[in-house]
């Protein structure tokens, strides 16, 4: 699978395709900052931000687009153009009909670091060592967007195992109901399916999937 | 001149065209909501603001677009859906070669009501009776994204003859230096241009101008 991965902003815009296969290796194939100036208006430095990113689509063909989330900044003006500089973004992607996924800074820094709290330094260290790249990539942003695609090559598969967990749940669930109505209808005698028949039937459900 | 009026959101946008000529007369060409569901991926929902606001510009070809500029909210969740649904419309004009103007809530509540601190309904009263509505545009979005289109009508002559002004003062302000550096190469003697000669000469400039 390969994952295009955006930190994004207005001034500096972190991008990269990462490769992911079998197991836990990666391969970064591009990584590189798409720049706005800071004296542009608005709506030109968005239009600068989606030529880039198309461009970028374009050119490597990612199969899904992860961004990082951003909740909110010290500065507010800043975490408004980040926001709509990731809005673009997955804009971009929606328009080629690509999946976007979101994650924030911790689950970003967690999946390469193993702790949510690690700094900067820390993430280019491993991004630089997951990777086996020659020299750490820079700036942080650059850093970051590798970051954030090894972080979605990563957890998409516990997510989507979690997913079809939940899904297979609400399936035994359903089907538990059923047969209740089912007993309910001929007489009220106590349904077929004994043990599964009880309250905890999903959460056993859910369990038995998801280990 | 034709303004396409816009405030911005994910779960409803609203969206105008208001036609302004000479002096005060302004007329409503359209309004109406945009609406996205919410339980659609963000990605899915910017894709449908940014596909219905095309249509608009398609439609109705406005000269400018006018989008109501937001810097925070109590749900900083809705606030950046709302920055991000604003970052979309402005791409949509920045590809069309469009001006964008933002304009704050205050600037456009003054600019109808006459108080920048007006509430919902006063707006769609003045609304209803500058653009003479039959009946009150609904929802408060449709409403604002008129009033936003009337501010920008109403605003952009004054923030026009203001830019003139300044870069009127700022050629005197030039033009003195460069009689003062003349003066001083011809021996430190008094430059010529009397009075004009002072260090209120900018603002002497600006006010000419700009009264």
């Amino acid at each position: 699978m390969r994952v295009l991965g955006v930190d994004p902003g207005l001034t500096r815009l972190g991008i990269a395709v990462v490769d992911g296969g079998l197991g836990r290796a990666v391969r970064a194939v591009a990584v590189d900052v798409i720049r706005t100036p800071a004296d542009d208006e608005l709506a030109t430095r968005l239009l600068k931000v989606a030529d880039g990113v198309e461009a970028w689509l374009d050119r490597h063909r990612p199969d899904v687009v992860a961004i990082e989330r951003v909740f909110s900044q010290h500065n507010v003006r800043t975490a408004m153009g980040t926001a709509q500089a990731a809005g673009v973004v997955a804009l971009a992607a929606a328009r080629r009909d690509l999946p976007v996924m979101f994650h924030t800074p911790s689950e970003v820094k967690a999946a390469v670091t193993g702790s949510g709290r690690a700094d900067k330094a820390q993430v280019t260290t491993m991004v630089t060592r997951l990777l086996r790249l020659t020299e750490a990539p820079k700036p942080a942003d650059a850093a970051d967007a590798l970051a954030l695609a090894i972080c979605h090559l990563w957890r998409a598969p516990v997510r989507n195992r979690m997913a079809e967990a939940e899904a297979r749940a609400a399936e035994l669930a359903k089907a538990h109901r059923a047969r209740l109505a089912e007993a309910a209808k001929s007489g009220g005698r106590r349904p077929a399916g004994g043990a599964a028949a009880t309250p905890n039937s999903r959460a056993a459900g859910s369990r038995a999937v998801g280990s």
